[in-house]
């Protein structure tokens, strides 16, 4: 009988949830936190969890075959110097929804000039101007796998053009234009640019000064991948210098961003907590409860990670 | 050869794009107001402008055969003691897009918490707590025309569910369900409420305080119709008392809306100045070249108002 340890601050959610679909022999041992005793973890050849508990548990893990994080990014289980010798697999397919609203939240925020028009009314001054419309702008994608396939289609929704800057795949078809190299001719031509790319070593600081002297100074940076792929002083310079317009943050180098950082008072930059698309358990553990199915049938698991690629 | 009468702000804008079409046998005359001698309006028997500028020409306008409206709203020469001896079209299918980026635009930035999250960014704080999602939630549409069909798509997109109330209309594919009659069983289902009524004599102050009290607590009414479809005082006192969660309004009885109105300081109130779905003339213009072919062929025009129903 297969023994599978939970680990997530919402460890008794998830637990309920696998319990009611009822899989076939399988035990669960859930915890909120990493503070397993060894002679639990090392019976346990399944662990779902945030691989920030995961980590710590891994050399306890003594029968560990398989790992299903309950988040996409997985970078804290990729350093060299922590064991491969299991089955990763990540939270796929169901951050785009998620994503997809947060993105064109801030988007339309911007375009419908809100936080303008709040403004105006605290002044109780009625200015009818026009304002921006999504339709015919440019949003460019870095990165357009399963949550840039539905940014890109909910960008084709309200009549935008679609970029997307890819390395591998490019299946999406709501993307109109893709961009393989040369990431400063991509940034040349959007009105949006979002970053979706995972934390590996070829994202590190990725978006820099090049890239943002590249952006039309009206363009809106939005970031949902991760921190790393930032140069945070190019980022802060490109805002305080009127480069570019604006700047929508949900992943930091560092979470929590520490208190001195500048990011929390740079003008323009609108920042949220990691809060984009987060992990929440009906949508996770179908995720699981689809891929124990395929464990114990033997057959290939549903988004295996590369450990050499990092995603 | 029919003399073409235009009556707007960006007169010279419909003209350029008017002409470029080259419609046959047409004589355009151009005018930013109303302020256009007899000795012209007497000859016109087409005139494309906004009501308030046609309707106190009406009476010199000797050849009138046809008015084509820059606005979907025509409630201005509607009045029963103007002449109804023309056909009266409006524009029509060119708002839906606009409109639904203003409603989700809001409907996002209240799911997403953009303003917390700004007040949270302004005190340095931290706070990871999950945000809403229109994933599921409900969104009934009092009026299912042209705009809230495509406020309807929209919804869908977002997977939300789509309530429609309408006495006539009901063929939006994206509907779940059809309202007719009962608007306060309308109202008691619903997480987001938005008027895209027309102003006619059955929506006059449709939202009084029976609907702003079958609302659940925790919904936001949105108002992209015209403001003599809400009772003001009801609705203030429905915010005030947080009988509702919010509201954005970008129509008023009375606009631009009075200094000494209370909407400008009622609380979780939102407001804009009748911009949400602004009239374009690219837009528009297309709407009045491709009725201009209707009428010289002598084929019914599109988009025809009914004088008596008042849509």
């Amino acid at each position: 009988m297969p023994k599978l340890l939970i680990l997530s601050d919402r460890a008794e959610q998830y637990e309920n949830l696998i319990q009611a679909a009822k899989l076939p022999n399988l035990e669960i041992f859930a915890f909120k936190n990493a503070d397993v005793k060894a002679k639990i973890a090392n019976q346990c050849e399944i662990v779902l969890g945030y691989p920030s508990l995961i980590r710590d548990l891994l050399p306890s893990l003594a029968k560990l075959r398989w790992v299903q994080t309950l988040s996409a990014g997985v970078e804290l289980l990729l350093l060299p110097s922590l064991r491969r010798d299991y089955v990763l697999t990540n939270a796929r397919g169901v951050f785009g929804e998620l994503m997809a609203e947060y993105v064109f939240g801030y988007l339309l925020f911007h375009e419908r000039q809100i936080f303008k028009h709040h403004q105006l009314q605290a002044k109780k001054s009625w200015d009818g101007s026009d304002t921006g419309s999504l339709r015919d702008k440019t949003i460019g994608l870095l990165g357009v796998g399963s949550i840039g396939a539905h940014v890109a289609k909910t960008a084709k929704h309200f009549g935008m053009i679609v970029h997307g800057y890819t390395r591998s795949s490019q299946s999406s078809p709501d993307v109109d234009v893709y961009h393989h190299d040369d990431l400063i001719e991509f940034a040349c031509g959007v009105d949006y640019l979002v970053n979706i790319f995972p934390n590996t070593p070829e994202t590190q600081k990725l978006l820099d000064a090049s890239v943002f002297d590249a952006l039309p100074k009206t363009a809106i940076f939005i970031n949902v991948g991760r921190g790393s792929a930032v140069d945070d002083e190019a980022l802060q310079a490109a805002l305080e210098q009127e480069k570019i317009a604006g700047a929508v943050l949900d992943v930091f180098d560092k979470e929590p961003l520490p208190k001195e950082h500048p990011f929390w008072t740079t003008p323009n930059l609108w920042i949220t907590f990691h809060t984009a698309a987060p992990s929440l358990p009906k949508d996770i553990s179908q995720v699981f409860i689809e891929n124990y199915h395929r464990y114990i049938k033997d057959e290939a698991l549903n988004y295996q990670v590369d450990f050499e690629r990092g995603y």
